[in-house]
């Protein structure tokens, strides 16, 4: 059954995007069942009334609410030199698990933008894919200092240094709402770490090779999900 | 420092492709100093004597041998329909640590052959990106059977079920060899984890959500370079 995602779900019809797969792509009809998420935690069970050209109405049959987890991952990572390694990012992090990504805006970023449209667009697609009932919160590029001073449960600071930090795995705890710092390319600076530290993120080793940006990325949030 | 790939160590000289990396990218000259791995465990400290428009000729300063993992992870996966995804998966596995990858042709492949040359060189820029002494086996696509056959310690085969199956991580224990198999868009077939389960391979799942082909060998690859 193909899932659909509106989030808006009260005027009951399917927006002009989705309307489109649904008739022109998957060929459904009037009468057909469809389900559909608002990216909220509700499934609901549909049936299709009415198509036209642009639009696709339904109505409601089965309304299925999903909890939020018990824990709250948020990722805060400096976008990639290439943008798809960033996009691929968020597509395997939403699969994983997350419920926030921050595109962190550092000293040594060599990307300064992002489409936000084109990556809310991947992670919707990431979330039907894995069939899930939340579209976890993504945020414009945010400079270090103020995500620095976000507050969570517990903060991390992922570096790639000599003095061998401890491994996530063995800080986290389970059940919290947790933040990661993830670099860029070039890494942090000596003086955003220092910032993270005076705020009370702790620095972290994701494992024994040295990765790149959006791999630590999807290996913070993967260990997190796996902690739990 | 930039790291080379050079397999043969012996004749004290960088392939081709590599010479030109040295020479034309990063124009390097005779006298500067490089590393190189042969991916079987060596890092060397080098020095380059000799340099021609093809060709980068060095003597070894000091060899640093890093013995292989007390563990020995083998993922055997379905490739994608769409190429990247598995390029990615290779590049990703790599990167967080894995000893061998298989191809693995299932009833349900929608790709039948996959071009290795390609992967090869994809799995050599993550073993030198990621400082690694030890390049991955890759193999040839292979029929399902065959590799239902292969010898491990722990055997796996990844399932989205109803059965709700035991989570990787409790069933694997650490330090053993272990083979995954991860299969196709359209999933096994039942006949096919019949041959596994009749093998000795276990029943898996790899976390809560719906994971791609491609997302489910990384987070198998992930999970077990965690329980170490």
């Amino acid at each position: 059954l193909s899932l659909f995602y509106q989030p808006d779900i009260e005027p009951h019809y399917l927006s002009e995007e989705e309307s489109r797969h649904a008739i022109k792509v998957l060929r459904l009809q009037r009468g057909d069942a469809i389900r559909i998420t608002d990216g909220k935690g509700n499934f609901y069970d549909a049936r299709i009334t009415e198509t036209g050209k642009h639009h696709c109405h339904f109505e409601i049959l089965k309304t299925e609410k999903h909890p939020a987890r018990d824990f709250q991952i948020h990722i805060a990572i400096a976008p990639t030199k290439n943008a798809d390694r960033i996009e691929w990012f968020v597509e395997k992090a939403v699969e994983i698990g997350v419920e926030k990504i921050s595109f962190l805006l550092c000293q040594n970023s060599e990307r300064k933008s992002i489409n936000l449209e084109r990556i809310e667009k991947i992670a919707v697609g990431a979330m039907k894919q894995s069939q899930q009932a939340w579209l976890p919160q993504l945020t414009e590029m945010k400079k270090f200092d103020e995500v620095a001073h976000e507050l969570a449960d517990q903060k991390f600071i992922a570096v790639v240094d000599a003095t061998n930090p401890i491994h996530l795995k063995q800080l986290a705890t389970p059940a919290q709402k947790y933040l990661v710092l993830i670099g860029p390319e070039g890494d942090f600076r000596m003086d955003e770490i220092e910032t993270a530290l005076q705020n009370g993120f702790n620095k972290v080793s994701l494992g024994a090779n040295r990765l790149r940006t959006e791999t630590a990325g999807l290996a913070a949030c993967h260990i997190l999900n796996l902690i739990q």
